[in-house]
């Protein structure tokens, strides 16, 4: 167990920037919250998946919805808690942990929100590795847990509690149709588990991750050094493995709306000598980077758009005509690669037709590899 | 108490027909289903409003949603059974007494399948005195009782808690969403209330008046009587107090379409000779009868339409070109005309123009007045 500091949750929104791969909702407002939190005297303490006890009643925390919403419509952070609360109340059991539903983006924020506010210990871990724009896609649910029942509140005290027994897509629609009437953002509190289904399905250890890549990004940045290679060693030293630049360049073309509870899109990123051009996918994330007919990274593997001089993430809400960019590549880790993960979250899931390829597999003459 | 026969679900189905005012789903998909349950040997057990203790724990049962697609996809009937259980277990206490959300059409018979199914007996009354099409139009929510939480369950075993606290119209919108997701219909359980909020806030003795509405047809038929006078006797003796024909004549022209969960639409019924023409429109149920620009019958006064021959109602979803009709209007009883009752399901909360006028108080020189 460890006690987070407001720096370490600095790192932890920097870094959950990043593993959004685009999505997740800005932390920087979640980040903002947490500072109110802890002015207050609240601190979220880190519980490492080793510490968890077997017999552990441990729920996964979140918002859902469309980022764009909850930018302009900022919680008070007592939604999520509220969703605990009405979770608890139903199961009749007292929650010990909270883990994420996702590391990247707003919700790497909300938990930690959470775990301030009521102080139960936040898992490092999560189970997603990165953001996805859907329910059912976690690694808790892939390897067997129901995500129900699940319990979704708004900022208005309504709640509501759906229980689609072992359909987690099914619970994924139900809840995204009351996210929508809930004015197209809630808050969550879903996936109750035993500590020792946690351990065997969750993604181990990714707030450090996020907090590792936001500190050698600061580092980096105050010692002159590149944050580019500064995130592509973080990651390539931790379970991920791998990660890659897969062009530099600026914004040329951003083509966005927001439909059916989702932020959908396009954006074509050109090199500056005009020599290259790519074009990513979204769905809240980015679900493919393509030069031409050739796939340079493509979900699960992660795909980040950082800002070239501070080597922040820029989320797909953000991008805008003329910055200038890095996208890189992340590997995922392997338990997100299995052929039951890729069918809950791997491109056919998102209707994306190109098959899955590991981005360290993929040789591409003009993708410049930085890691060497 | 006392036990209910077949005969008595029979005319309960047939009343209930006249009561549903063209909505509230077929009665006779829920009598067939209440026979099975009979043949295996189960009683409904009817509890006057009297006999109810103030402690009991009273909750509505209905199914929700567009009645074209209950006709589609017959309910088992375990349904409205399980979202009892859901609720229970959500409130941590046992329901000892059920009262149907509504005593018109397939919701008279859906509660007193559930109190065969389980033995808990089914109070004669119920929170809307007719059929209407949404469940916040409750007689119990008028008066003080939340519908909050409501139990939604489907025919694939998932269930949905809605809580909105004292907020019935978002209730009614987060249950709404949930039901279309369903696939159209669901079977709920709601309103959970104390014996003496029942006795406060409902209509008392309407599965008893469905009762004899269907019996004095029934013997009207079989004596060659006028199934129509019974009909105007039978509301006229009971705390309705007045009913009268609004036409007679042939259906010649119906619009009617399926959106937003609701069947929504207008039917124009004509005097054989030619000399009247009435025109009705509707959501679920008949909302309002005019001559050209007279109001004869307007909700929440009641509307039904009879097959002359029979005197069996004919439902929304029925009306076919050619039939040959008695259009009656029959008054409510005084709990549903208070200017509370008339904000919740009066004519401006179906966004009906004209103001809301007594049906005994309308004198037009066409109609005509049999019960004198």
């Amino acid at each position: 167990m460890q006690q987070l500091s407001m720096v370490d949750i600095d790192n932890i929104a920097h870094g959950a920037g990043i593993l959004g791969t685009g999505g997740g909702g800005d932390p920087y407002i979640g980040r903002m919250l947490l500072a109110e939190e802890y002015r207050r005297g609240s601190v979220a303490t880190l519980m490492d998946p080793d510490e968890v006890a077997d017999d552990d009643l441990v729920v996964a925390s979140a918002f859902m919805g469309a980022p764009s919403v909850v930018m302009e419509r900022i919680p008070s952070g007592d939604e999520a808690v509220e969703a605990l609360r009405v979770l608890e109340r139903h199961l009749g059991r007292t929650v010990t942990a909270i883990v994420p539903m996702e590391c990247g983006g707003l919700n790497s924020m909300i938990p930690l929100l959470v775990a301030a506010k009521t102080g139960i210990p936040i898992v490092d871990a999560d189970g997603m590795g990165r953001a996805f724009p859907e329910l059912q896609m976690e690694t808790f649910g892939v390897y067997g847990v129901s995500g129900s029942p699940i319990a979704i509140c708004d900022d208005r005290g309504h709640s509501v509690l759906v229980d689609t027994g072992a359909d987690n897509l099914s619970m994924e629609r139900h809840a995204r149709g009351v996210a929508i009437r809930m004015g197209g953002v809630a808050y969550i509190a879903e996936y109750p588990m035993s500590g020792s289904d946690l351990k065997r399905t969750a993604i181990p250890r990714t707030l450090t991750l996020a907090r590792s890549l936001g500190k050698a990004v600061t580092q980096a940045k105050s010692s002159g050094r590149s944050p580019l290679q500064a995130v592509i060693d973080s990651c390539t030293t931790s379970i991920y493995g791998h990660a890659r630049l897969l062009l530099e360049g600026k914004v040329v073309d951003v083509a966005r709306a927001t439909s059916g509870g989702f932020v959908r899109g396009t954006a074509e990123i050109r090199a500056f000598d005009d020599s290259r051009s790519v074009e990513l996918s979204f769905q809240n994330e980015h679900l493919i980077a393509k030069e031409g007919d050739t796939v340079l990274a493509i979900v699960p593997d992660l795909i980040s758009v950082l800002d070239t001089e501070t080597g922040l993430a820029i989320n797909t809400e953000s991008l805008r005509f003329g910055q200038r960019v890095q996208v890189i590549g992340i590997a995922t880790p392997s338990i997100m690669r299995t052929p039951e993960a890729l069918d809950v979250f791997g491109p056919s899931a998102f209707g994306v037709e190109e098959p899955w390829v590991p981005l360290e597999n993929i040789l591409v003459a003009g993708a410049v590899h930085r890691d060497a």
